[in-house]
């Protein structure tokens, strides 16, 4: 269906309907996305103040055919939140609609607003003396409703799962502009098609989040934090099983890190504190969130024993305060921005299963090393077999020199990926940055599923044109 | 769109492309459900062997227009698994394909076709290692692909979740016959919309689940049951909360007692031993699944401390032996016999949000006690916000002689469900017993929602015509 480009004639439309107020000029930032590999046309930009007014927007460019793009914070990595090309789209902005609507400490329930920042919404659960537990780099700036757009993952979705896990509910503006009040705060409901799950992950392509019914979980009492120096990235997979026997779902981050990180971090960092003074090739940082009678160093120590017992380890610094908690997470927190540093040929945000995962890293050497004498920093989310898979020229040079291959590198990892039986985005989504690559290596009765699904409830194609399927 | 039946003239095709071992008689249990309010008809019946088999069975109905049932274990409790009018369908026994396909203990998964029985599955993950916990009365004759169609609850959803949380995978017969391969072990993947979720509770109207990866998890070193008698539904629910913050998602089991079932077993079942010489009005049964280091009376015990310090307990049982915990067990297994022995006039299988509990008992006493001198029985999964609401006669005398009132009392109190914002089928799935259900008290929107996307996936109306939607 052809699409009529967001205009003065639709503004005006808009602030007849709904007053002056609710448009606002487009900002430069609604344009941009952290990446600039995509810049947004300027079309209509609308700052609705509650549900009923995003209803209004959509209905209105429903009926001028006018496209939408949902815009929470900005910093998805995939350019999910900007139109490039196309008839200019009506950017409904959910930043006014950032209220915590309710918290139910009892029932580990908040509602909050699309709007609301995650740090927000984390402090609220604090507040009420309960963890929310999705944490990421963006969680300062990004919203809650694109967190659950995009399906967000980060560094707890090893014992708490993806945004989609910690939903209960949403209320969400169809593509009609009617909306779907679905804010349960039941934890039991078998009447029907999981309409929550088809919205989130759907990146603004099949409606609006408005508000979502959030799950919060009991703080942990004390939480053991330890660096571990391990033999090989299958001794690492051996080490989760053997700590997840112990310490059960208590195991909340268990993350690799590669040598040649650490080597980044003394060239480019040398400021940051190293847990060994000559760099594992393989360590693994692992944070247990422990509940009463339980020791953080009497269970890592355990976990430690029984490792060593097995030749799965050699070594290990295990905090015994939280300046040396701090300092271990600051090794890898740090490891990303050595990485910018350094500057990538090409990065990858990939997952595989995670007994494959030895096997992969073995045979992406061979893979990258045939494109080039390059560099392979990996590492990541191993609990959640999802590794950062990043490229880097060889020392001394400059990522400038390696443009022209960063395309046949992307590919050959992504080929070896699918082979794998992995995923080529795992935690970012597809946005517009990989559209491709779910056509390439999708299952296509799955995606002639997701285009049925698509044209049935959004019929015009109004919703975020371009994103997750391409035009 | 018309259906034709599955007649002989459709066997003979069948038999001509599969061979006739494909086919069989149909019994009668392919046209009974263990409430005995639908009676399929004969079709015919085909019993695949693998995907494939299901995938030229679909695509054979789909051509002739002919409706299809997909047949698990045939526990469902909603008349899901038989079309008792229109067109005689074919009826798709997945029984053949029982096969665990693949374990994998390192990464907790599992791979079982659809046929296979729970129970089978249990133990299959236990011969690795590791539990799988979705547990339920009917788990030795339940089937995988059923549970998963119909989003199973049971005894373990406060810590593991429903079916939908336990599965990563799917590989789906769609209603033209096309395969989804979409057996995925990744833990993260964000690759477009989540058609996983959209089958798992679909009841058979969107494809036949043909096999699926499951999710394992470590098994508990040690297991800590106890009853505790509570001053009301608010301090049952205060007890919840506070056994949570310390035990975190140890807690696995969170059951409320009425004391109404309690005197029906000594009404109906006097051998069952009590916990308490005198039945109390409310209790609990908690049960913790522990990790290492973590002694289970130590854990109780410190949790009944506490909660007596705040008023909510006044008397326990911590089991101190196996057999001790199983006389805990048999108390609340065997309230379901009792109420079969008394017999109700209307049961339901209800949740509201957890901190409105108390205040729906209350409400709800109110509201039968409106109805007639009958008395109530609400017990179950409070930890889910789930429960067994049932209604039976006065002392001394039959339901039959209630049975008009029957539907009265199933209004009165799914209104009152409504009101609270709660669920009319917590575990069940809607099936044909509750379409109407789901046209009286589900959102508008969300059933439009529904509608289309069934259109868009089956739009012959052929997978299970009038499951879930009215026809």
């Amino acid at each position: 269906m052809t699409l009529n480009p967001a205009d003065d004639r639709f503004a005006k439309t808009i602030s007849a309907q709904l007053g002056d107020d609710v448009l606002r000029p487009i900002a430069e930032r609604y344009l941009e996305e952290p990446r600039q590999r995509f810049v947004g046309q300027p079309g209509v930009l609308a700052l609705p103040r509650d549900a009923e007014e995003v209803s209004a927007l959509v209905r209105m460019a429903a009926e001028a055919c006018v496209p939408v793009v949902p815009y929470g914070g900005g910093t998805g990595l995939v350019g999910g939140q900007v139109v490039p090309d196309g008839p200019a789209p009506l950017i409904i902005s959910l930043e006014r609609m950032a209220a915590i609507r309710a918290v139910y400490p009892t029932e580990n329930i908040l509602v909050a607003e699309a709007g609301a920042i995650l740090a927000d919404v984390q402090a609220a659960a604090e507040g009420a003396g309960r963890l929310f537990p999705l944490s990421l780099a963006a969680q300062g700036s990004c919203r809650i409703g694109g967190n659950l757009a995009t399906n967000a993952g980060g560094v707890n979705v090893l014992r708490y799962g993806n945004a989609r896990d910690l939903c209960l509910g949403l209320e969400v503006v169809l593509p009609d502009g009617k909306i779907w009040h679905g804010l349960s705060r039941l934890r039991k409901d078998n009447t029907g098609y999981d309409l929550r799950n088809l919205m989130i992950g759907s990146e603004g392509t099949l409606g609006i989040i408005t508000a979502a019914a959030l799950k919060l979980f009991p703080r942990p009492k004390s939480v053991g934090t330890a660096m571990f120096q391990v033999a090989s990235p299958e001794a690492a997979i051996d080490l989760l099983s053997l700590a997840r026997d112990q310490a059960g779902e208590a195991v909340s981050a268990f993350e690799l890190i590669h040598g040649q990180g650490l080597q980044f971090l003394t060239e480019v960092l040398p400021e940051v504190r190293q847990s060994f003074p000559n760099p594992p090739k393989w360590s693994v940082l692992i944070e247990l969130g422990l509940s009463e009678r339980q020791d953080p160093s009497d269970m890592m120590g355990a976990i430690y024993v029984a490792a060593e017992e097995r030749g799965l380890v050699s070594d290990a610094i295990i905090a015994q305060s939280e300046a040396q908690r701090s300092e271990l997470w600051t090794v890898r927190e740090n490891i990303p921005e050595a990485n910018r540093l350094i500057g990538s040929v090409s990065s990858h945000d990939i997952s595989v299963p995670i007994s494959r995962i030895p096997e992969f890293i073995r045979r992406g050497t061979d893979v990258v090393a045939a494109q080039g004498p390059f560099r392979v920093n990996c590492f990541g989310h191993l609990g959640d077999g999802n590794l950062h898979y990043n490229v880097f020229p060889p020392k001394g040079r400059d990522k400038a020199e390696f443009v022209g291959q960063r395309g046949a590198v992307k590919r050959a990892v992504h080929d070896l990926v699918h082979e794998f039986g992995g995923s080529v985005s795992a935690e970012h989504g597809v946005g517009r940055l990989k559209t491709g690559d779910i056509e390439r290596y999708g299952d296509p009765v799955r995606l002639q599923a997701m285009r049925a699904i698509k044209a049935a409830l959004d019929p015009q194609g109004i919703m975020n044109p371009g994103a997750v399927l391409a035009r």
